[in-house]
């Protein structure tokens, strides 16, 4: 199982944005919403060896985290303005009943927690078993070219951060962690291009 | 310079469509404009190495094509409302003034012509000059991997199909045109995703 988590800084944990303005109304919600799509459709399909979380650190509700996977999920389609309105509905409904960091039942694979990077970490362990392996995307001193790097294809989570990049207190908490830097090549790319060069190496290495 | 070339085979020519539902209301142009964001889009960047060209074959004003010029495009956000709003806007204008398969004057970067792979190998014949070389994206027999196969760092020129393929009018002429087939990996990704993808192996080969 591949795992992609996509840390939004700014993008909202409310249901209080406009589809017919997302990026100016939604923290650059828009952002996450396309890694979604480059996360798990494909030409056809769905990638079912695949889940993705958007931590959502933008409003008064956050932190909040939407659980994506492939496994179970059903009716997504490619374009913002869908993905961006399944957001919305489940960000708007009640989910006073949740408690701690746990993830709520699953509705068709979609999935949310009250917690930020905390809920996926323990979402992970308990999910993936102690046994994953966490890397981040991230340039500079230390990365491995993502072509050349051993990848763990049983168990591996990609951290990966929006059009602002990892804040000084995710990068601290993913290095304690013991997450690789990954680079993946010379020109710095969307979080939705890493996530689509990300799977693609995965895919031949025969990872799923 | 790198060209890409996106075939709509039904993407609607005109501007009779919603922004509320691009999906269902403009022959999938959704998937072309998808391309647009890959292709020129870079994290606080824009990619001035690069042109596309989305040929759209669909309703009754096809073919018409609309090609984006990174050396002089402006303002363009990665969002597919704001892009699909831009495209709208430039297919509702009149363009009776427009001669042939030339493309009109670029405005922004951007233009269009009254025709579709013709006008596009007409532009490219003058663009380019005559030594370009074509690529079709393409699986199957005679395909090469793209992290193998030799590439014109000078004048590629990439075409891609849509969510439906190449239609066998399209597959012929480029066949015609001695084309190179290139294959990704061993999934079949979204066009946007090809793009990202070939665009990733140009910048690792110091194309630009």
């Amino acid at each position: 199982m591949r795992r992609f988590v996509v840390l939004g800084r700014t993008a909202t944990a409310g249901a209080d944005f406009s589809l017919d303005d997302l990026p100016g109304s939604s923290g650059r919600l828009d952002v996450l919403l396309r890694c979604v799509r480059a996360a798990l459709l494909l030409s056809h399909g769905l990638r079912r060896d695949t889940a993705i979380y958007l931590v959502l650190q933008g409003g008064p509700l956050a932190p909040r985290t939407i659980r994506i996977d492939g496994r179970t999920a059903e009716y997504l389609r490619p374009d913002e303005r869908s993905l961006a309105g399944a957001v919305r509905n489940l960000l708007g409904r009640d989910h006073s009943a949740l408690r701690g960091l746990a993830f709520g039942e699953s509705t068709r694979g979609v999935a949310i927690a009250l917690g930020g990077l905390d809920a996926v970490l323990a979402d992970l362990a308990e999910g993936a078993g102690t046994a994953f392996t966490p890397y981040m995307l991230d340039e500079g001193p230390g990365a491995r070219d993502v072509r050349e790097a051993p990848i763990d294809l049983e168990h591996p989570v990609f951290f990966v951060g929006d059009h602002l990049g990892f804040d000084d207190d995710a990068r601290a908490r993913l290095e304690a962690l013991g997450a690789q830097r990954l680079s993946l090549g010379p020109v710095s790319v969307h979080a939705d291009d890493a996530i689509v060069l990300l799977a693609n190496e995965l895919d031949r290495r025969g990872c799923g």
